[in-house]
């Protein structure tokens, strides 16, 4: 019998929250039985979270997510920062009574965890850390050490939680569509939970993060050869612009695209600090990757979520395209063609 | 009695590797009573790194050492990465069985190593990790979150290796000589060694580099006013540019000091990569601290090291003052002062 999953999302499963949660319903490979949040009991995933795709119940308790057959349970929320919440070690500690696997993308390693552990032990369950960083990680040998014959392609953003993984998940899957030896890259701790490799490569101590970045891609060359890299954080982000320049470097793309939510001028979680224009945003990536390994930008993925309609969403993309003289477009609202379009067309 | 230190830097100990060494000779408070290195044994220290300053007795054994009153044993040398090299562990095994303390500043922690733990446990010695990190590190609060009194001074780079730590070092002195409440903010292992407070920032989980710096500085403020932070490898290093930038965004300097070695146009681990000149590196670091924090660079601090003559070395100054229109010196040869001008007249 394959894995059945729950996904624990009490109290913040919505639009704007439960990035993990999203991913792995939308995107992932595996049967997902139900979303768990007292907060919004008796809907589905996709009345709540359209961008979910798959209608799966979501329910008050754990004890209900058992019922529909769940043998895992999902963290699927993570606090920012990414410690473990001091409220969900009881519903841990019973779905491992129950004798449901665990799984988490959290900085706080269930398995480091003296009580889970035991727990798990002792009811003979798995402890998954999607975060968990390999032990034998190095410095990077250098931008220039890949095959010559694989092209990669990075997708950056200006700040966090606005589509940087949906962006390079649509990409793959259309660049596959057309017969391409196309290549997911997980950088986070969902991509790792969607795809089922990957490094998360926020929790990597941060010698490390260019290290990780190049071994992904090393990775990657070997199941393709036109790799989608996952970008993480933003590079003007005041807590994570490391790990965005680490991964930058690392994976040493030939191609950028930047990622950007419609409208946005302030950095979500730091609204006191600006998110400069795109097109000094553009100029600064290509800036910093240049002594590395120069990469241009090929096109800007606009998220037009919070734009209620279509013909809005369109005006942002004629304005973005125009301020940056790049194709624009919304991966998730009108398809990723004309952005791998251009993908394509600079990689050729 | 006080701790006496034998560095460990086998077959290592030269002018031109054994930083841990260098900066604990020169710079640290305690006692230093043997290098161990018997490739150069019978010499003394100032002999093979004139900077070092004090005359400590190179020796070729931890025998040798014991008997010249060793309590402890510093591991003063690290390899590239920052893993313990295997041929090492038996000298260590041999430290803690004469019951001497270890102190290193690996990757590979030393209380982490089951065979070093119970041979210190057994032996009743410490393990000190000086690159361990906090347990309770987060992302930081933002860039203007501490006291508007004081005021952060950053030093940055264009390569690992090339004096950042000493020039914040030597910068920190002469204003406290001057009668500043200043403060030097170590960022690495040695300058943990050194000050016996901070942070080596490349051993945290790369998600909290910038709450590190940050918190580095805020630990700074409760000692002082004026804050020279060291920095960590370059902005276009493809190995350390994350640990570069988080620091740079967490410690949210008012400014820079960028530090060069003079001649140099390449990495030194990558010799393909070049080295922007001076004038494009100083715009690049200012481009990327502005839109978190703006902070200009105040002043150049030149490596002249390579050059044999005084007079070589003004020369080279010369050229990078008339390249930059900064102020430029060597701290090392000339003294900190026309750059320690520099600043403060920036700061005021």
């Amino acid at each position: 019998v394959s894995e059945r999953l729950a996904i624990f999302a009490e109290g913040l499963f919505s639009v704007h929250a439960g990035k993990t949660a999203h991913g792995v319903i939308r995107y992932g490979t595996r049967d997902v039985v139900a979303v768990i949040d007292s907060s919004q009991a008796g809907r589905t995933a996709s009345e709540v979270v359209p961008f979910s795709l798959r209608d799966v119940p979501i329910v008050a308790t754990l004890g209900e997510a058992i019922e529909l057959g769940a043998t895992a349970l999902l963290v699927g929320v993570a606090p920012t920062g990414g410690k473990l919440a001091p409220a969900w070690r009881a519903v841990l500690l019973e779905a491992i009574a129950a004798g449901l696997s665990l799984e988490a993308g959290l900085h706080t390693q269930l398995s480091e965890d003296p009580e889970l552990r035991r727990a798990a032990t002792r009811a003979g369950v798995a402890l998954r850390d999607l975060r968990a960083a390999p032990a034998d990680l190095t410095l990077p040998e250098g931008p220039y050490s890949r095959p010559g014959t694989v092209r990669v392609v990075h997708s950056v953003g200006s700040d966090t939680v606005i589509g940087k993984k949906v962006v390079t998940l649509e990409l793959d899957r259309a660049a596959r569509e057309r017969g391409e030896r196309s290549v997911y890259v997980p950088t986070g701790q969902t991509g790792v939970a969607i795809a089922g490799w990957g490094i998360a490569v926020d929790h990597v101590i941060s010698d490390y993060v260019a290290g990780a970045g190049e071994r992904l891609v090393k990775e990657g060359a070997a199941r393709g050869d036109l790799l989608f890299v996952e970008g993480q954080g933003s590079l003007f982000h005041p807590a994570y612009s490391g790990v965005t320049l680490g991964l930058l470097h690392g994976s040493a793309p030939d191609l950028l695209v930047v990622v950007h939510k419609a409208g946005a001028t302030a950095l979500r979680n730091y609204p006191d600090l600006p998110i400069p224009p795109l097109g000094e945003l553009i100029a600064a990536y290509e800036s910093v990757a240049r002594p590395v390994r120069p990469a241009r930008v090929a096109a800007v993925a606009l998220n037009t979520a919070d734009l209620g309609s279509d013909d809005e969403a369109r005006a942002a993309i004629a304005a973005a395209e125009s301020d940056t003289g790049l194709i624009a477009d919304d991966v998730v609202r009108f398809g990723p063609d004309r952005i791998l379009d251009a993908v394509l067309a600079a990689l050729s």
